[in-house]
């Protein structure tokens, strides 16, 4: 048995390693992004559950602002439990598990595929049920990941899925020569970000609920930061788009109640900006993340990352702020981030 | 100054009114439905914040299973913000506001329209600016909501999208009539379901964080549910679909964290009774709602409703557990649930 939560924290590092090796096969993702847009899809349909489903977030903004596409994370109860009769001739489907057995995401596949849809699958075991259900499948070459807590899945999710995107734009290699740029950005931060997290994370010890705001691309983040701050450190986290912290939640800030306000260098910034002031104006402790971290005025806390090349690359960088400071809060509620209670690491339920 | 909480109290018991208000209009929502067939969208695009954006949600399985009809809720950001270069000349948009002046929706509205949608406004204010952006205003017929957390106009935009659907499905005739059962359901089961509420909601004074799960037609109740008791019992809750809380978040369970788990007569119970027992093996308290709560084993506390004629309808009658819920725990909290801290009705950020 290794010491709690050292799987976890050597995954994290080992991102710019996992990162790179999947750039190394760029050009299968070239190939299958040109297939897409030879199909001129009508939507591209994004699956998956947990953090799989946070990389879909990203996707929809991917594909959107890189290749002008509409995507979608579509239902996956819609198909497989209604059998609601949708027209998917002219659809892509995009299905991301780790394990490729996550089973009603398999079925979805099976039927999309039956019906027409180009179906496509995104996992770390090119021989799992769903690769051998999918038309293509393209390997995330993450390596193995032993935490039940995902964090270099997540990464290598994100930048296939911007390959893809930048593929079906015929931007393939301004997608990749990004990414390559992104890689070294995460390696240079990452020492410095992991002694920062580990700072701060003790100050948040007896904090049990969180708000996690994020918009557009970031908007992944978010929720992929309140997944693993819930799942690794028992903090009930929600995460928001910045708009809608203002339609409702921002009631249930009272004083101290942190908000996790992410913050890039992007068209959305202004509208980040406005909602943590909000929050800060309604009493929260604001905990400042992402490139334009030093932007939020009044943060008492700050975890900022470099710039990327491009703004949609900015998750990539962003969410390890958020994977660093769980590990490190963690490790300061002595639970062991590796293998937390309830979990366990294929999850085969429907 | 009224008694606090009076107003959304009286606009929960006012429902069953309102929705039969807006059936007399079932022929406007049957010409508009009809004009979504004749168009065979290629994506129904749905937007809008908070219980608008809940009932987005219902509107996706409303047109996928009585339509057949791919809906999605659509990001805003990506259109106003990022102004990405989506094809929409074969979508239908379907913008959902109560005042019809929330600036970013009106935004993404008139560039849909300019993009050659077809946009539909469903307001309550057919004088707003949204009615004036989009090429179609159906009134929603709340009547006025003077509490700031909205029940009634949630309630009708549920069956404003169930009549849509139905019209664009051909059966809009079918559809008003399963609705006006439900508008009787609802009635009968109103004070019976109060008292029963206010039994219930003093035990959890002091809960501070919450899951709400449903899926399917029921996700939307999750999500609209979570927010009422965020909003107006500053309650953290946070809502899950029935399989994602197995990815993850079971994991935050600790004794006694309650855990409200809708379950309805269709083919997602199945999936939302093994989450529930899940959530209880973890040590989660459960609180069970919907037409199937009885099949919930060993649930501590219970808000059943009625089973209504079709699957499709129980998000009305299950939504109202939930308020009633909300409206009894923020005044046992001594929250004025007419006028949450922070809140304005009509938010105008972006």
């Amino acid at each position: 048995m290794s010491r709690p939560g050292a799987l976890f924290l050597s995954e994290i590092r080992g991102q710019p390693e996992a990162l790179a090796r999947l750039l190394e096969h760029a050009a299968d993702y070239e190939a299958v992004g040109a297939e897409i847009a030879r199909r001129s899809p009508a939507a591209i349909r994004l699956v998956g559950h947990g953090s799989s489903d946070a990389a879909a977030s990203f996707g929809v903004y991917a594909f959107g602002v890189l290749g002008g596409l509409t995507a979608m994370r579509d239902s996956i109860s819609l198909t497989v439990y209604y059998k609601a009769a949708l027209d998917v001739s002219k659809s892509v489907v995009i299905a991301l598990s780790q394990s490729g057995q996550t089973q009603d995401v398999v079925e979805y596949v099976s039927r999309m595929k039956e019906r027409g849809a180009y179906t496509v699958a995104l996992t770390n075991d090119p021989r799992s049920s769903l690769a051998a259900a999918a038309d293509a499948t393209l390997p995330l070459l993450a390596g193995a990941e032993r935490s039940v807590a995902a964090s270099k899945t997540y990464m290598n999710q994100l930048a296939s899925l911007a390959l893809l995107a930048g593929g079906a734009a015929g931007k393939a290699e301004k997608a990749a020569e990004g990414l390559r740029r992104v890689c070294e950005q995460m390696a240079e931060m990452m020492d410095p970000l992991e002694r920062r997290a580990g700072e701060l994370a003790p100050a948040f010890t007896y904090v049990e609920r969180m708000f996690v705001i994020g918009r557009g691309f970031e908007l992944a983040t978010a929720r992929e930061v309140a997944l693993k701050l819930t799942e690794t450190c028992r903090v009930a986290a929600e995460p928001l788009t910045a708009t809608d912290l203002a339609h409702g939640p921002v009631a249930a800030i009272e004083a101290l109640f942190p908000v996790w306000a992410i913050a890039s260098h992007d068209e959305t910034l202004a509208a980040v900006l406005e909602a943590a002031a909000r929050a800060k104006a309604a009493g929260a402790t604001i905990l400042a993340s992402g490139s334009a971290a030093a932007k939020i005025p009044g943060a008492a806390f700050s975890l900022p990352v470099p710039r990327p090349p491009r703004p949609v690359f900015a998750p990539l960088l962003s969410v390890v702020a958020g994977q660093l400071f769980a590990a490190a809060l963690a490790q300061a509620k002595r639970l062991d981030a590796d293998r937390p209670e309830q979990l366990t690491k294929v999850t085969l339920a429907q």
